[in-house]
């Protein structure tokens, strides 16, 4: 499979531009990975510098990947990498090099892998901590195929490995004779500076003498007590069965595991790195690879720099540096998680009783404001949804008030939580869901389509989204308020809103209203969150071509505002609800569930994500391929209308 | 708190007959402990042998319960069960003795901790693995609150410690100074034996040399090596140091993750245990106490027989250990759960590419009959649902079919895996969903009550459900056929089908495709699954009272058969849809939406569970309070019929 473009701007090094498939890269000799490497290394950094896309982890791991498809014999051996955004080393190796300017583009490259793009992507990814599972699958089909020389090789980060998945999948292949390698690349930060328990013990490992040298020492020391004689050499020999037997065999938490571990080596010399990959091929069973690499590694800005901001810096002066950001002339709105951020501040700051939890996205989220302003109240707590949501609801028992924080294609990962821990106990934890609807370049594992629909069905939660910044510390006002005590969720977007003044002061709302921004005569518009600014632009557009279109801002989805939907469906035959989420099971379903228990009959149309996986692109290419961006609903505003003029004109006639 | 009846038939012993809450029994000597373990243990067999409900988990931690509520302050200390089918020793000792009879009863005593029932119950469970980071949360509030000297204390099974939400919660709780102690129960199973990697751990530190013995020993042994002169006494000096800075440090998981590991210890000592958990209070920070236990201790029968059968073992004559079943004369219908059993192992032998996949619950599922048939080919991978799904995935990117059996309620916990892993890569895994629809007994956190909803908006997912045995065989037959290699859900119900010969020859049936049972001309009803059959006979009766009603089985929640819906609504202006499933979001509302979509008018009333929370109790009091046991569906059709008899009748004055 060759990919190619005429149009790449970008020229690989000598041996790069060579290098079409692994095939290539494993005829050079080993004294040109080095250089092979430094070649991969400038073109990610002249690519990225000007194309964007994620950069740190992709650079960290150059040599690492050189290895890995010099080593194996990809793809019928399965690389599998976690997460996904550090393989764009992986990608331009196996035969998307000329193509790879596209990457993250509507219509281009994924910026994870893929199964449907390349056979080197052998399993699709974007959430972490699916490696260790998935490679641990193909292991165990490869043995019942008879394929025993096959190798499956998980790559997975430090902040991967904290997930309850990663540890699932470990404690199974401990007990499968599968041949499986796991490679730990270590680089002590998941987007954020990795945390937990499980971090600490890495540095200790890594720091303190590695584990085989102190085996060593120890061993040689015995060794030499035992020239004091027999009666000595008798003790020391007790002493070395003690250790051997039920110290040194848990020793090491991945050996308890029954891993074999091997370790910490350095991630960035490669022909080492090739040297333990080829020994480790012929090891069955089960092994880790504890590989220590740096983020951002060999150039010198990222590699000195905040890592947070070079994870995916955007684009940025390759020679200087300077990471190019367009100032505006005027102030412009802020993003939504930022007015999340500073808003939880200043409500925490009046009630003492509120707590902020993320699963390991303090700055994605903007938590990491809270964090620093009250380090003692805001948690991050790793990759771990589940356990930031049942956190969460044990905070919430003691009567505090929690905001938990987690991107909406995330909180698929702790759905049962939500349910069985929060909402079935009636707790009082806020649930705030970024990222919710379409994200743009991160793809169909990032959109955030199907939150409305899997929250909408659990009693008592409430569901709501704003449809701008004042109205998003309106309901995260509302919501912690102390008769508000139950689940509370609110869901808002990616991006930027819509107010430059968006310091409003906190109101109330009433759980379960919506809310009339303009009457109408024509036909009716349902908005649910953001997007409810767009149709507002494409109503004005309608108007000035003569019709008369009402617009409701929903704000809850569920409890639903029985009240203004009966004035609607009195009022009104042709309606259309829009909500940047899935169709199925979403706000428009919640309106026709209305409509049918009430025995009304309008015509509904319901704008939102349609029954497919939307892919990467501009939010505004996405939407407008779904058809809710300003030319499609007004679109779908003249079609009802001319059908309605059309049943006027049929009964007039 | 005090919860009394005058009906409870079943005696206490002399002690517990005081107790009525857990400063009675902290008013006993601590030699009268063991007297009231026993008593409380005769309770339980007296009262279960005859009740039924949980048996084995609850006698294996008779004497932990005892030790816990006589140590700490409960229920100012917060005590969380992990699970809680162990809890009934803790329910009887917390004020409800006298009304334990009527536990898993409706409208009775549930039979898991829960916070509407009691204080003590600080946190609600059902699902495995909540505790630690229930527990946490609590012991993170009490630190904001100023309450330094509240203890937090979760109780946890090995099996439930494989799940990843446990080992999240131990990576945060390792790096919070927050106080609290995680008992670690271990029995070696979870309802079957447990698995993984993790286990064989667990079972090393135990029979080996126990861990703080070994330590004991090789720092006497050294000690005698110094007595060989002052160069000897240098040696064994570095010696020491580098076993105790480097070994010893990283020589246990537990520790590993920061928390300080005690045990193991012997769980039925019930004073050994109060003198170690007594001394545990004073160490601050995150302590693991690992605790030996058997399941069923103490009773003859259960400590010798199948710790499988039990679990939950029914009624019995404790007297000779007899489980009573009441062999019915003639022959019954099968479980489902045996069908799937049955036809995965008939279809495997055909097919070599499939395989089975439960977590942690071959009994529950009956895939138990595959892993004896065909070991290498059937998979428990322990309490970890997430894992069970990923892992089904990798196998199927190798060709495989994995046949993955999850119960609905737990396949919330592999929501995630389920979108991002198996079906936005379009694999060809078949997820079969046992325990769809109410429950019974279990209660509210065991009902599958959502997954229709949480299924139906993903796309290319297969949402089906078969209305008897002969269609879940059909349904198992198509979803593995080369041509149908898609994301395939099957749900069917816990308990007992309708045909005694469910043995019948594989037919494919065309996916999306429903079908018509019988006509009418009155009204249409819908029925998704094998709440048909209830349907089924109120058709009967509604048609004896010269009613004409026409019956379609769905079959397909997704697709939807389109075909079949128009002929509906093309005839029909009075429809009644009827799950065992969530009314919002559910098969009704793919009705409506299709019947929206498609400009229909129908009068649509959705039978289902409504829009709360439903206890437990006998499946038939539930579908009842529902309205869709049989004569809630006769009075739906009698209503919906006396409507258009009006509206006719409106019609032709």
């Amino acid at each position: 499979m060759e990919l190619v473009t005429n149009e790449n701007p970008f020229k690989a090094g000598e041996l790069l531009a060579k290098i079409n498939s692994p095939a290539d890269l494993r005829n050079l000799s080993e004294d040109q990975l080095e250089q092979v490497s430094n070649e991969l290394r400038q073109y990610i950094v002249d690519l990225v510098s000007v194309k964007g896309g994620h950069f740190g982890a992709s650079l960290g791991v150059v040599e690492l990947t050189v290895a890995l498809h010099y080593v194996f014999n990809t793809p019928y051996d399965q690389l599998v990498w976690d997460v996904g955004h550090q393989a764009y080393g992986h990608k331009i190796l196996t035969g998307r090099r000329d193509n790879f300017h596209t990457n993250r583009k509507y219509k281009g490259i994924s910026g994870f892998p893929k199964r449907s793009e390349s056979e080197y992507d052998t399993f699709g990814v974007g959430h972490s901590s699916t490696s260790i599972s998935g490679a641990l699958g193909m292991a165990v089909a490869s043995r019942h195929l008879g394929m025993n020389d096959k190798q499956h090789i998980a790559v997975i980060g430090d902040g991967s490995m904290t997930a309850g998945l990663a540890f699932e999948g470990l404690n199974h292949a401990g007990v499968e004779n599968a041949n499986i390698l796991v490679v730990l690349n270590d680089n002590c930060m998941s987007i954020d500076p990795n945390v937990g328990a499980l971090r600490e013990y890495l540095t200790d490992i890594t720091t303190s003498h590695t584990y085989n040298n102190v085996k060593d020492e120890v061993w040689k020391l015995l060794g030499k007590l035992s020239t004091f004689g027999k009666s000595a050499q008798d003790i020391v020999s007790k002493v070395q069965s003690a250790v051997k037997t039920s110290l040194l065999k848990q020793s090491n938490l991945f050996e308890s595991l029954n891993f074999r571990y091997f370790g910490p080596i350095d991630g960035h010399d490669v022909v080492y790195l090739t040297k333990v990959m080829n020994d480790l091929k012929d090891i069955p069973g089960p092994k880790i690879l504890h590989v220590i690499t740096q983020k951002g590694k060999g150039y010198k800005f990222s590699e000195e720099g905040n890592q947070t901001i070079w994870h995916a810096p955007g684009v940025f002066n390759k020679d200087t540096g300077e990471i190019i950001k367009v100032t505006p002339k005027t102030p412009q709105p802020p993003k939504y998680q930022d007015v999340f951020g500073h808003t939880i501040v200043e409500l925490a700051e009046k009630n003492n009783k509120i707590m902020g939890v993320t699963p390991a996205m303090p700055s994605g989220c903007s938590l990491n404001i809270m964090m620093k302003a009250m380090p003692d109240r805001a948690f991050d707590v790793g990759i771990a949804e589940q356990h930031a949501v049942t956190f969460s609801a044990g905070l919430a028992t003691q009567g505090l008030i929690p905001f938990c924080n987690i991107y909406s294609s995330f909180m698929q990962r702790a759905y049962d939580q939500v349910i069985h821990d929060v909402a079935l106990q009636n707790l009082h934890v806020v649930l705030c869901l970024d990222r919710g609807g379409l994200v743009g370049a991160d793809g169909p594992t990032h959109h955030g389509v199907y939150d409305i629909a899997y929250f909408r069905c659990i009693p008592k939660m409430v569901v709501s989204s704003p449809m701008d910044e004042s109205e998003l510390r309106n309901l995260m006002y509302t919501a912690q308020l102390p008769e508000n005590a139950l689940p509370f969720s609110i869901r808002y977007p990616r991006g930027n809103g819509v107010m430059v003044n968006w310091k409003t002061p906190f109101q109330k709302i009433e759980i379960g209203k919506g809310r009339k921004l303009k009457d109408g005569n024509d036909l009716a518009i349902l908005t649910f969150g953001p997007i409810g600014n767009t149709a507002k632009t494409a109503i004005e557009k309608a108007e000035a071509e003569g019709l008369s279109v009402a617009h409701y801002d929903m704000r809850f989805a569920k409890p639903i505002d029985e009240e203004m939907l009966h004035e609607v469906f009195a009022k009104f035959s042709k309606v259309i609800t829009i909500e940047d989420g899935c169709i199925i099971g979403g706000v428009g379903s919640a309106v026709i569930e209305f409509m049918s228990d009430h025995g009304y009959n309008a015509q509904v149309k319901r704008l939102g994500i349609p029954d497919e996986y939307i892919e990467h692109g501009e939010p505004a290419e996405l939407w407008a391929e779904c058809g809710f961006d300003e030319a499609g609903i007004l679109k779908s505003i003249t079609e009802l209308y001319q059908e309605k003029k059309q049943v006027l004109i049929k009964k007039a006639l």
